[in-house]
């Protein structure tokens, strides 16, 4: 496996292949990595000849100092779970190769940020969006992956890459889940056992919820008694949302023909873990 | 020359050229070419092997409908000017290609965009942004060619290619002048012969500037004898800036270390007309 910290020798090696007719794919990821992001890895190993990790903790992203300080970092084991999984080549820059200067443009997303992440997370979807269309540029790929667990993230890179007509597809891929139905989440590592044993129920509520909806409840009981059943669970909601999985607006008729996905952000302790189900399955 | 029409024809015949070893440059134009866009020509025939001009009056850059409307369209005449002055190759996309959907996202300059063009044509550099962008992903250039007539768009253009990565080196051409000093600009089609003799005088204004600057003056009484000047001359000025040529800051001492661009925007009739003069020379 290749590990390239800078763009130029990235971009040489991409170009070589290019050249000889090899598609290529990006998975990009900030470490940590877990069996999400090898789901991530495998369905791009199957779609491109050249598969390419980036592992990069982007701070513009993280609107708490304290949740970027504490990210996990563990870059010679990320290394070796790459290579195991054969993954061909990693793009592991520093924060001087990727912000040169500071930026000065914002990239905004009018109502699509409006809720949920972009709520509560202020200027979370500008270094979103800046650190992807680096690595967009620096590897310019045929194919990237991103999980359905940031499906918010997935959905305004999609807008992005439209508007400002990135030739790079994009795939959205299922949520990975421990045994218990906890989302894999880097965050994970943080929570203790107890504190797992919680955060199980923000899945056990997803579920609920779902099968409330399809059975004719109303979102606003359904709502009411999911973020109640959170709290009994020692759990602290910070937003529960039935939105399209195309816009993102808001459904109050879960039953509309746009795929409607159910997103949730609560805190477990200091920790705070999102996740979301689809109704009728995944994007 | 060839002529494509779609991204994709376009995307192959520059991957093609790439491979074998070939640089590539582009002249982002929106048509009506004259001797200015062809100096943005010359400097990319020297310096790149091959050379793609784009062609396409980009609407979301237009904050007048009738602007837009009234824009001067000859396609046949400068693809034939394009073909004699060497050009290898042309991309005039429509609409549908170029926004297959509308756009979502917006991209934002903060102080840099607080000001002249950015101040008096809301909503310009953010469609100014999204065409370049889609023009850059499009043709993925070595280097590109600005001219310095539209010096905060070419500033602005600058920073949006650091802040998102984009490989692309930009180049920024003087200001290309008729006999008269008038600024050569696809609008001075629209003009009569009566309203560019008076057009004349906004590049007189801004010499009279510079050497009243250059001789100790103060920024207040030469703005003040500049914007008298142009309206003693039959011209409707919009704004009159020292502004610094990296930064768009305004500056009060032009004798700052940083270089300093004086910036005109006016109305010649029904005609909006914009010039520059770069204390010192040109970018």
């Amino acid at each position: 496996m290749e590990v390239f910290r800078d763009i130029d020798s990235l971009g040489n090696y991409l170009s070589a292949h290019r050249c000889q007719g090899r598609s290529t794919g990006l998975v990009p990821t900030m470490g940590a990595l877990h069996q999400g992001h090898l789901s991530l890895l495998s369905n791009a190993l199957e779609e491109n000849d050249i598969v390419i990790c980036s592992v990069y903790v982007n701070p513009t992203q993280f609107n708490n100092a304290e949740d970027l300080e504490n990210y996990p970092r563990q870059e010679a084991e990320d290394l070796r779970i790459l290579e195991q999984n054969g993954c061909h080549a990693v793009f592991v820059p520093d924060d001087e190769i990727m912000y040169v200067e500071d930026p000065v443009i914002r990239i905004g997303f009018g109502d699509m940020e409006g809720i949920m992440e972009g709520e509560f997370r202020p200027g979370h979807f500008n270094g979103v969006a800046m650190v992807v269309a680096k690595l967009l540029n620096a590897v310019n790929p045929d194919r990237a992956y991103f999980g359905q667990k940031d499906l918010q993230q997935f959905l305004l890179i999609e807008r992005m890459v439209k508007d400002l007509g990135f030739r790079t597809k994009l795939r959205c891929i299922p949520i990975y889940r421990e045994e218990t139905g906890l989302a894999m989440s880097s965050r994970n590592l943080r929570l203790s056992q107890e504190e797992k044993n919680r955060a199980v129920n923000i899945y056990k509520m997803l579920s609920r919820s779902a099968k409330m909806l399809e059975s004719g409840e109303r979102w606003e009981e359904v709502h009411k008694e999911g973020i109640n059943f959170l709290r009994e669970n020692g759990l602290e909601p910070e937003y529960f949302e039935a939105v399209s999985a195309q816009t993102l607006a808001r459904q109050t008729n879960v039953f509309d023909k746009n795929r409607v996905a159910l997103c949730v952000a609560a805190y477990v302790g200091k920790i705070r873990l999102i996740d979301n189900l689809i109704l009728g399955g995944s994007l």
